[in-house]
């Protein structure tokens, strides 16, 4: 159940990112969701998040993947880690990919449904020195 | 309970960083915990974490903060984001300051002790261009 549940929820977010969506992307946070991104502050609350999210569209993100390495379900709550691709296509520029990691803190709502309420992730890739 | 159980543990893992001590940071951690560390691949188990912190302490790394920001328990997890300061010293060079977040998954061990089961963290700071 919850993992059918979860998986169609991330399926929701890639398909978002696919159509450049970012309020698609940000529907699948709940209401005061925390989004904590690298190289940058948290973001709180569904309206900053897809604005964040915008923001990285407009970088040229174009596909994302997200994979479940685990998922433990605790009562209302679940803790995902995970692993994500990126494809970043900058206008006139290469094409980049990056690869990393997450963990999402989910949130059973009150129509059953689950959404992400902490979203934490980074790269495996070495930083530019 | 669980606040002073984890803030007592924190302060483990902070007074190793002083003392330089890996395996005083492994320490905080279950036996097959995972840290997913910025620009790295996930670390597995005490010994590979140890030897992560270990590099970690090699680039120069002297104090680090860790204050929490929300703590939610889950019976025997707990939930905690937080916001991490780190004083890196490397020999010869500039004193440079990292600040960001942090999300630990905390799991209650037989003797009631709580331990860091996962970790994964990101800089506040804007990344190197």
């Amino acid at each position: 159940m919850i993992k059918e549940a979860t998986k169609e929820t991330n399926t929701q977010f890639i398909e978002a990112v696919k159509r450049k969506d970012a309020a698609g992307m940000a529907a699948v946070y709940t209401d005061d969701a925390r989004v904590l991104p690298p190289n940058s502050p948290m973001v709180s609350g569904r309206q900053a998040i897809k604005d964040f999210w915008q923001n990285f569209l407009n970088m040229g993100v174009s596909a994302a993947t997200l994979a479940t390495v685990s998922l433990e379900e605790k009562g209302d709550t679940a803790i995902e880690v995970g692993a994500y691709t990126l494809e970043i296509k900058p206008e006139g520029g290469q094409t980049m990919k990056d690869e990393g990691k997450y963990v999402v803190i989910w949130k059973r709502q009150a129509d059953g449904s689950w959404k992400w309420d902490v979203d934490i992730f980074n790269s495996n890739l070495a930083a530019p020195t």
